[in-house]
């Protein structure tokens, strides 16, 4: 019975996850609120389709008053229920392919990516406090880890890597905050997947890091609160070095 | 022999390491250039009594045309010969008293403290690699430090932390991008110091800490490129947990 937010969800892994929870049981799942920009074809094909169980909501992140408004907006659905789990998956991966020094994205990326989250995580937070579950999973990347980033070194995304190491700590400042509220926040690595951000030659489908990413939400409790895990995908926990998909955690 | 250019000069740890690189020989030092949006009085006072080893360098870090400007005249002064150190030590850090969720300067302090050090960086990149040394040190934190956030938990930063984690993957790039060309990146914990922004109750004198940030910066290597070091000072390097200044890695 618990409800969802999920951002970006007009394509790729956020219109997989919303697909998959608005096909579970009403017993698991209640409602998911599909937040985006845009309502693409796809994704209005999924909401006729849910029997009223998934709802579009209108939302542009990177603008505190649009998400004050879809905060209030869920509100009025949830009343006193509140919301249970909020997934923030929406962002951007420019490319500089000439170079860091090159580089001209590096604040408008940091804003699509951490502050955008800032913004969806303290509007939404008063409905995640009167929900049950009070669980937060942001969207990253191993990508981010500046532990691992020699092995990345000749992927040519600076901005999106640092804005995804800046996500990590905030996920990490806001599960500090609210531990003692009972709250989980997470931070995910969804795989190299084939979507329009990841391209045709990834490793995993959509379907596959969609499953995997709740399969980390789904389960986590305050345990695993501030924790950034790796999605698991069968067949890739065993895969060398990039390629390993196996749940763990990841490091900083 | 080496020329160095420092941000953020006109008080704090910025004017103490221009200070003491003013006091070195003429063999170890050959000019200073003390790159700040003001010139305050302590900084007037320093460069009248260097006999023109420092020199003054207008800049505001956050506008890039400013910075650009700043490369230019610095280049106008050191020719073919390039710059050999570049110190990105301008920063701020701002609090959020009331809770991450009111913090409302995510944006802001990360354009001052990470889109900054990549406008000055990338502007300097072309005397740098005219330069002997090849060497660029960005002034971090250990709060900066997700490995290390729950230790400072209590310290309500968030968004100084959540652009410090990002500045160090910066500079990881930074070091991955240039290491071929012979460049060494460093990001470095400078302790909690007695500053405008350390405050009064802080661990170290600016002295200590600025001697300490030099005593890492001059003797390094391309073997340190794209390290985070913490600060070394002398009593404290055994101290226990956020008081430690061991001149150690840490962890990111």
């Amino acid at each position: 019975m618990a409800s969802y937010l999920i951002t970006g969800t007009s394509r790729g892994i956020g219109l997989k996850i919303t697909s998959i929870l608005a096909s579970k049981p009403a017993s698991e799942v209640s409602v998911v609120f599909a937040a985006s920009r845009t309502e693409s074809d796809a994704l209005k094909k999924l909401i006729a389709n849910s029997s009223g169980r998934v709802k579009f909501i209108n939302i542009e992140v990177t603008n505190e008053e649009s998400v004050k408004k879809a905060a209030s907006e869920v509100k009025q659905v949830v009343g006193e229920k509140g919301l249970d789990v909020l997934l923030n998956n929406a962002g951007v991966m420019p490319y500089s392919p000439d170079g860091i020094e090159t580089m001209t994205d590096l604040d408008s990326t940091f804003n699509t990516n951490v502050t955008s989250v800032h913004f969806v995580t303290s509007a939404f937070l008063p409905l995640l406090k009167k929900g049950n579950l009070k669980k937060v999973a942001n969207i990253s990347t191993t990508l981010g880890s500046i532990a691992m980033s020699q092995r990345y070194a000749l992927f040519p995304v600076p901005a999106y890597k640092v804005s995804k190491a800046a996500l990590n700590m905030l996920t990490v400042q806001y599960a500090q905050s609210f531990a003692e509220q009972g709250f989980t926040f997470l931070t995910i690595s969804p795989g190299w997947v084939k979507t329009d951000l990841g391209g045709d030659s990834a490793d995993l489908t959509v379907k596959q890091s969609a499953t995997g990413v709740l399969d980390i939400i789904i389960p986590a409790t305050t345990t695993e609160n501030g924790k950034f895990y790796n999605v698991r995908v069968p067949g890739w926990e065993k895969a060398e070095g990039l390629n390993q998909y196996d749940g763990a955690q990841a490091p900083w």
